[in-house]
């Protein structure tokens, strides 16, 4: 061995009993990749729990509402197929979840069972069509309560109505420019249907003696200013049939109330008053004055104006309208009235009314107006293409007018209800006609103090009932046309109404 | 150089040529080190990232329903010094955040200063005492809707009643066993308020050639059953009195209505009826007949019970009465009167309402009633061992009665209202004394047709208002002793009243 091979064997056994170098190197390469590994794991665990914290920021701060909110989005979860809806205080199947509640023609747990020709319920005015455009604004809409909320009688004011819903209720007239409320005084009620009563006995007599004031209002009417006049039988006031037929006596000392609906219910149309003289009192019900029902052509200005929010923003189950008065007796009669009779609307009802007009002013009334005149137009467009098929239906004749909400000269018509008429003289009952022939139930016209040739029709559901209707209104007027058109013609024409 | 330390010199040379061994190893340790910390990092990060999601399970599923649970929270976190609350419907400050709705005797921006003399208000009826038993059940009272919420006018079974909420009260009318439910009709209305009138609407009757039904109750009774019946001036009833001044004439053709308040307002007696006969109708108010303000000796059955939340659990504000009707014709009649007056109850107040009955209806009662009934008992204790030292005032006379629903043959006496009697001749009118000598404001005698040497004095404000209250009294019952009594002796007394 040389002397090289022996240094070299030397080193070797030096480098032998030394630790083995190359096996350290390995590990030290295997610890930076574990270590470069779990350093990234620990930033991804860190980046994604400040991002979990900047997107939920304070999520662990929910303490009591959190369980009442995750009731309410399992029960909104349920998507009953699409045909129906389920609420937290509806029917509850064993394992604790609501019942589905279907719309008209389905059936089942889930609402996925079509029921053929079932009956079409147009007889109520629930606008359902409103219903997408709250589901669109889910998280501006909804309201938590408290257990503790609001358990005293009054609010802090001592009064028994909200100011800041009295503010958001003030500036929504401003912003659509149908009513001035500057000056004016507001009352809540239970619903406008509260608010007819206290308007009547607010403008009858305080005088012990005097004559009994004649309630009256205008053929076709709303039903319920006669059955509600009538129902207290009071001595201060009586419902006393059509306007009309008192236009040459209210100059004498009879005082009149005057019920005048604009856009009228059923026909959707326009209204004056008919009365005049100083023994004439008007109450202006303006439930249909919004701009997806109506033009607006004027900013209206009258001594005693009544809105509700079913047809505005489309809640009738809250049972919430206003009155806007310009008198201050006027105004603390119907206060007294509230009082007497129900002690001011349910404060659930009126926190609820500030956060659902609060999103209509969001967006400076335009997102609920557009979307509600957009739904209306179609239908009637649908519709009145329909009815101008037919000789033995006819639809209400609608003029088109300005409007100053959505700044155009000539708005399309877009009425909350169908006011049809039978045209043969045998179709005296229209009502029962469309029940009978098609299944359809409408609102008769005598109820409205008019005709029975005639039948309201409500436009307002949510949009598979109204294509039902649409559908079965078809058949019907295919029949009629059966006799007089030519099978392609028609076939043509239903072509283009059921796109 | 020997060949030895050549070898070395060489050996050192190739080692230097080599990596650094030992540096890598002082690497190899701080790499380990670095390692162990980043893993101990994951596994800790990774354990609390399980940890939170076990503990919220569901945090990452609330969508729309967060903000408004943030917003209840953010403003139910507001302390306001412990003197006041805020509500989301409150009026708001530049901020944004609402203002504190300060007790009586409270004010400022954070209800912290204390106004020294203020009014003691103690003629409202607010049930607050209460309020505490709510926080204490946030979690299960709290409620949120969505804005889609029931928008429609009629549940899914077609009627304006939650049928949930009917069942939660025929369940708690059991379990407390104060009226009997079981085949009787129920009918809601907004508060029990409006329920006076639907029930002597029901009762008066259909012939429009009948005679005016006369409405009477006992001195001293609730004052709306005169002012609401007043103000319909209906030909068909008629408020006509006290009903004692009636007992002969009840077997005449006369119809009458009698309204029979049992726990009366304001005494707080035990009332039976009074007149009898075919032509006599009974409407039963029991709106204090729950185990923390009344005895229940037996479960009523009779033709007619009306019932309110207001009383209780507490929440006037709601609006929500309910009567037990026994008669078909006669449930009929009053669903009617509903129907047309306000269309129903407002579906978020029935929703609510559901809500707290079942959180009273968990602890079968006993929680809210134990709650309640401690709270009133040792106020009424405080209270008459106070009067019992003055012979200016008296407080009315209570006797002690079983109570099957405490399983207590003789329950303390807890009314909700103090009936004080001013003894003296000279204090006639005993509502201005009060008010002139102690700055409290209580109800008058007169408002509930009797002496005006009577006043009412709430006593179920919350604790800081109630002793309030009470400080006032001995002050006013202190100034009376000082004539009567040795300082000692009167110093003594109060000493006991105030600990």
């Amino acid at each position: 061995m040389s002397n090289q091979q022996q240094q070299t064997a030397i080193c070797k056994k030096q480098q032998q009993q030394q630790p083995k170098h190359d096996d350290k190197h390995q590990n030290l390469i295997r610890f930076s990749l574990s270590l470069t590994f779990s350093a990234l794991l620990n930033l991804i665990l860190i980046v994604s729990f400040f991002l979990n914290m900047s997107m939920n920021p304070k999520h662990d701060q929910l303490t009591w509402s959190r369980k009442a909110s995750e009731e309410a989005e399992a029960v909104s979860s349920l998507s009953c197929s699409g045909h129906g809806v389920a609420h937290l205080d509806g029917l509850v199947l064993d394992g604790g979840l609501p019942v589905c509640e279907c719309d008209a023609c389905y059936t089942g747990l889930d609402c996925s069972q079509f029921v053929p020709y079932c009956l079409i319920d147009v007889d109520n005015g629930n606008p359902f069509f409103l219903e997408p455009f709250w589901r669109q604004n889910a998280e501006n809409s909804a309201v938590m309560m408290a257990g503790w909320y609001r358990m005293g009688y009054e609010f802090a004011d001592g009064s028994l109505e909200s100011k800041q819903l009295e503010k958001a209720i003030r500036m929504l007239h401003d912003t659509v420019g149908n009513a001035i409320t500057k000056g004016r005084y507001i009352v809540f009620g239970t619903g406008s249907t509260q608010l007819f009563n206290a308007a009547v006995y607010a403008f009858s007599s305080k005088d012990s003696g005097s004559t009994t004031a004649k309630v009256v209002a205008s053929v076709p009417y709303y039903p319920v200013y006669k059955s509600q006049t009538d129902l207290f039988v009071s001595r201060k006031y009586k419902f006393d049939g059509e306007t009309m037929s008192w236009i040459n006596q209210s100059e004498d000392s009879t005082n009149f109330i005057e019920f005048v609906t604009s856009p009228n219910n059923p026909d959707g149309q326009l209204k004056d008053v008919i009365l005049g003289g100083k023994n004439v009192k008007h109450i202006h019900d303006l439930a249909y004055y919004w701009p997806h029902f109506s033009p607006i052509p004027i900013q209206l200005d009258e001594d005693l104006m009544l809105f509700t929010l079913s047809k505005l923003t489309g809640h009738c189950g809250t049972r919430l309208g206003w009155a806007i008065v310009k008198e201050e007796s006027v105004y603390k009669r119907m206060m007294y009235y509230i009082d007497q009779t129900t002690y001011g609307v349910s404060r659930e009802t009126q926190l609820r009314t500030l956060k659902l007009l609060n999103v209509v002013l969001q967006g400076n009334g335009r997102e609920l107006f557009d979307f509600g005149y957009n739904v209306m137009r179609s239908r009637w467009e649908r519709l009145s293409k329909l009815f101008s098929l037919s000789k033995r239906f006819s639809l209400q004749d609608l003029t088109q007018n300005n409007c100053t909400f959505f700044h155009k000269e000539l708005r399309s018509v877009t009425p909350a209800y169908a006011w049809i008429k039978c045209e043969n003289d045998e179709d005296k009952d229209c009502y029962s006609v469309l029940w009978d022939e098609a299944n359809i139930k409408g609102k008769a016209g005598h109820d409205f103090g008019s005709e029975s040739r005639y039948v309201r029709l409500s436009l307002i559901s949510n949009r598979q009932d109204f294509d039902l209707l649409v559908r079965r209104l078809e058949g019907l007027i295919s029949q009629e046309m059966k006799g007089v058109c030519e099978p392609s013609n028609y076939e043509g024409a239903f072509g283009n109404l059921t796109t």
